[in-house]
């Protein structure tokens, strides 16, 4: 019997922004919707969110089985102090229907699986496995604000959450300033969306005037907007309370 | 007047593969099909292979324009020694369709714009200029490749690539190795396609056996393939000469 394959499938982007869910075909190609509509076994970050995904996918797409019927499996998180090597156990169930035949989707909340969320885990155990792993073209923030930065995309990082310490925070900006000018890398970064604010308080507080820093918000939502500057321009034009704060965005700098 | 805004137009990944040209409803989402279809004023990567993209576009959804009525303008390339200061006329004429009210297309030959190609530029210049910039989803080979890989997902950079020269090359590699096992950071690199195999064996003599590494071949077209596994179990498994040489590849490592 031949193995079913793992489904890298993207989600959009607007997750949890009121009143932002459009129509998927604006971020979605038609045969990611037609793989999503055809599948049944699924690993998630979060059920529900799966649930509300699919429903948009069916009114495309008709689904194989409906929503209610799906085998909807959320990723596991290690318990505080436990090894990855305990997690097996829990990755080889959610390859199962894999392994006997079935393909599988690997869902996140947002974007992409496997990147800035735990699915890369189950994507492991999937080579390791000897299960095929299919990525598919999707909506990325982090390199849709990339590219609508205007800063070097020919070398650049993410970093993920800074400290929320303010000391440790701005030490840590200091750091990648530092290492951006370096190695000309832009260091891309995102925050909980309450602390949108915060973090760009903490950005001009803390970079030198000459450094560039962009800042996409609500990226492939109709609100969604690019503002890409030097930090003195910034600090003319803006302070951290102008950022929505229910709204998620990338933020990137290049010193 | 109102300005137009500067589309950055996703393009497919199937760019010089032979056979391989698909659907583009594959990698595109509908809303950009349709995006591209409304523009007539384009800066490109590339003209020739641009007319190519806008072909496909048409046979899906009609163009506003014929491909040979459009107006496509080639990005510049800064002359050696020049700098990039002094290329801001350039880039002010690639915009001037936008300064007079007509949205303008961005693309390169395969993937996002503006993201390891020369693009990042006239987004900068756009931003300058007080032009909206409007990123779009699309296929992105390097977070395709990383989503795939099962390797760090919430940090990772990518660093273009590496040297031609045999000792230079090792020095680099080694040096990310130590960079990733530091930072817990997955380093992603590309290559022309036919020196994919050369990288390899350059990779598997200088990486310890331990560190994972992961290649992906041909991401989006029918013959694609992702393999992730340690260099010692590459070392067993593989050698250089099976990479296909006329196919793009991205390789990750995780130390």
């Amino acid at each position: 019997m031949s193995r079913g394959r793992l489904h890298l499938i993207p989600n959009t982007l607007d997750f949890g922004i009121e009143g932002a869910a459009g129509d998927l075909r604006e971020v979605l190609p038609q045969q990611v919707i037609e793989t999503a509509a055809r599948l049944t076994y699924w690993a998630a970050e979060n059920a529900k969110t799966t649930r509300a995904f699919l429903k948009r996918v069916d009114a495309l797409q008709p689904l194989a089985r409906p929503v209610q019927e799906q085998d909807i499996r959320e990723l596991p998180r290690a318990p505080k102090g436990k090894a990855d090597t305990d997690m097996a156990a829990a990755w080889q169930a959610l390859l199962a229907p894999a392994l006997a035949g079935h393909d599988v989707g690997l869902i996140s909340e947002a974007g992409l699986p496997a990147i800035a969320d735990p699915g890369a885990q189950l994507v492991a155990a999937a080579h390791a496995a000897g299960v095929e792993v299919v990525p598919h073209a999707g909506p990325s923030s982090l390199l849709m604000a990339l590219a609508a930065s205007g800063l070097n995309g020919q070398s650049f990082a993410f970093v993920g959450y800074l400290p929320v310490d303010a000391a440790a925070r701005t030490a840590r900006i200091r750091e990648l300033e530092a290492l951006s000018a370096r190695q000309q890398q832009t260091q891309l970064m995102i925050e909980t969306p309450y602390r949108n604010g915060a973090l760009l308080q903490a950005l001009l507080a803390a970079l030198k005037p000459q450094t560039r820093l962009s800042i996409s918000c609500g990226l492939s939502v109709p609100q969604g907007w690019t503002r890409s500057m030097s930090v003195a321009q910034w600090r003319k034009k803006e302070n951290g309370a102008s950022l929505p704060d229910k709204i998620p965005a990338v933020f990137a700098l290049l010193a």
